[in-house]
């Protein structure tokens, strides 16, 4: 069903009548909910992305940009006329303005203030003391809440009212407005109305702190079994809550940086983002390995004597350095995984040094036998081959160590191990390797 | 609330009484819910992990299992005494079972599925016969499900006497039990008896069918603001239902092994596997980047005369490759997440081509100079700065084109580009950085 439009993207794209209203293309557009329109558009290149956007009917507009990543949307906010911004703002709450806030213009996100009312001005306020890594940022205020004393006529009576999605319990606050316990909903069709709500409470709810970091608070949520959990303040008050859903796209954005930030990219980046701009981006990436490539290269410089007179070194470099590379990054992605999952912490920090100096004892023992007879062969020189085997070996161990203290390190000091992680670890794997190589190379093969 | 476990590893680790059932630790433990136990088992190196399992109550120790990641569950599998299967499968279902598997050996295996009753062993052969990547394996079948036929009335009586987690609509199901429509279970309370359920139901209810992508599913079910979506099999007919928790994991499943896939492991991957297993399955990685090592060392060495004759070269060659590694993993990174989310097809690749060409090129022309003029004034030679700027224009524009190619033909043959799509892009840009380099050295620098 819903998933019509990503299958028919293709079909869609193609066709060369995209921008009239009466084409099968408007149809399938009229079909399609927020989320498909936003990957929808982010896919398409920025000319026909703006084409596409004036087509979607006004009042879509809102959510559509609300699902989007932030560089996409940045292309449509400065592609939409200024009058059609009050139209967009009409519905605005906190939430929506919180998600889009980064994206607007100073002129646009005052206008788009000016259009909430007193209860979601106060909200924006105090979700924006939270930073944006922090659950308070993201919390909504779509939930049933009740008085402590309340009974079960007074919860059915609130459900008969309204529903937001994914409730299943109703919260109970206290005078001071302290979350205090959580009524299922589910037993409120069982029971006899005059009963205490409190009476049929669960046990251990659990709450929220708004502090807490957004992606563990998104996996809470999640494996719960609840459809959202309670948000409170510093001092126990209950501020909102955090649903299923907002926690699926906390959990989705974190992934997606993750895997971005191992390439030296952010979640928001544009599959079409202009080119200057996506230069620019990446530029700052590529100029700090260039940095740590130079330093290789002054490591190997210290050899150029050896190698002018044994050029088989600088044939077989690149493998000490994959080798390297490589074992390296496997240990510090299953450490860098472990960090995040809470199951690296300073009591088995040891433990796994211990194991992980093992593997790369034993895969270094074995690759340095592989690699060194394979030297041996291709040279016809024994030494080269035990030179080499020595180096590889090495520079496993080296790896396997790195692999572990890099991102423990990083992550002590608050620095995210997935976007800087790799880069570390290269740069002592190169060092490393050529120095063991050719050093020894310089003590065996001259 | 269910945070103090996490935060408490340490602590219970490094206690030397950790198998004294009157200890702290074990007062912690029988607070912990099931995923923080299997949280806590995986972080503890192996002998350490068997002690705390034998801790664990024996209700508990099935749902802890199914928690756990594969190999890490491995190892207590078999550490439990086989006397002990018994009551550990005493409430076994078929989702249960169907998670376990793959861990069981198959004597355990056939003791299992005996467990399980009539019903159950129904359930398990249906969702058995869809792979692990298809939806159809990780339904389940608690729902509330009524015939198209039923009233408000019937609702209300079935919601009374139960309410599976995530549950916020009936399902309606015609005589042949295709899935028909949905009922939201709030309009319930608000409506007369005797209405027909069918008046009340929501149009173009999402569905899904058994036979899609796990991890596509997982986001629609997570982005849909339902609780949870009906699936179907290829008649149309209900066979169950997929809820946020479970679609929660597997997408968070799926973006691991995306990330374990990267360095050439999977997401079962035991933080303290045993040193052998580890060591082996990581050995394979190894030897396939060391086979593309050798072939860029071959090219290398189709150039030792210019090499032995011309040292610098051998000194800059970590440079060109870094850069093109870098430059096109960066594409690559882009793509792969295009891809992922249906985004990146065969109507806008060539659009995406010519973008990441364009960026190519830009990024090229900086780098060469910058990187032609260091090299200018580090050897003092403006011919060598001139050869080397030419090969990093020229590697970076081939990684941005690998860096497209190389994940849209790896997808369009369903290979999972996240495993081997860097293996396949590095090996290019190696060998395109190094021949261009040494090439043009020949040529300008002899």
């Amino acid at each position: 069903m819903s998933e019509v439009l990503p299958d028919r993207i293709e079909e869609v794209i193609s066709q060369s009548d995209l921008y009239s209203e009466t084409s099968d293309t408007a149809t399938v557009l009229a079909q399609a909910d927020e989320v498909e329109l936003a990957l929808l558009l982010e896919s398409l290149p920025i000319q026909e992305r703006i084409i596409l956007w004036q087509t979607i009917p006004d009042h879509k507009k809102l959510d559509v940009l609300i699902e989007m990543r932030s560089d996409p949307r940045a292309v449509l906010v400065s592609a939409t006329e200024p009058e059609q911004w009050d139209v967009l703002f009409t519905d605005i709450d906190a939430e929506d303005l919180l998600e889009l806030a980064d994206s607007l213009p100073q002129e646009l996100f005052e206008r788009a203030y000016t259009a909430l009312d007193r209860l979601q001005k106060q909200y924006y306020t105090e979700a924006d003391q939270y930073p944006e890594e922090q659950i308070g940022h993201w919390i909504s205020h779509d939930y049933l809440v009740l008085p402590i004393n309340a009974k079960v006529r007074d919860g059915l009576r609130l459900i008969r009212r309204e529903m937001p999605r994914h409730t299943d319990v109703i919260f109970l606050i206290n005078r001071s407005g302290h979350f205090s316990e959580a009524v299922p909903i589910a037993k409120l069709h069982v029971l006899p109305e005059h009963l205490h709500l409190t009476d049929v409470s669960l046990d251990d709810f659990p709450i929220i702190s708004a502090v807490e970091e957004g992606q563990l608070v998104a996996k809470e949520v999640l494996l719960s079994g609840f459809g959202a959990l309670p948000v409170v303040d510093e001092n126990e008050k209950l501020i909102g809550r955090i649903d299923v859903t907002t926690a699926a796209e906390l959990m989705q954005e974190y992934y997606e940086g993750q895997i971005m930030a191992s390439a030296g990219m952010d979640e928001d980046e544009d599959l079409f983002s202009p080119v200057r701009k996506s230069a620019k981006g990446r530029a700052i990436w590529l100029g700090i390995n260039l940095l740590t490539a130079f330093v290789a290269s002054a490591f190997i410089g210290m050899f150029e004597a050896t190698i002018q007179q044994v050029v088989a070194l600088a044939v077989l470099m690149p493998v000490v350095a994959s080798m390297g590379g490589i074992a390296g990054s496997q240990t510090l992605t299953l450490i860098i995984r472990g960090l995040a999952l809470k199951q690296v912490t300073s009591a088995n920090v040891g433990a796994l040094l211990s194991k992980e100096f093992k593997v790369g004892g034993l895969n270094g023992v074995i690759w340095a036998v592989v690699i060194g007879v394979v030297a041996l062969l291709w040279f016809n020189d024994p030494l080269l081959g035990l030179v080499i085997g020595i180096a590889i070996f090495l520079n496993i161990i080296a790896a396997a160590l790195a692999g572990v203290f890099v991102p423990v390190i990083l992550d002590k000091y608050k620095i995210d191990p997935a976007l800087s992680g790799s880069v570390i670890l290269t740069t002592v794997t190169d060092i490393v390797g050529f120095v063991a190589f050719l050093g020894l190379g310089t003590v065996f093969l001259l």
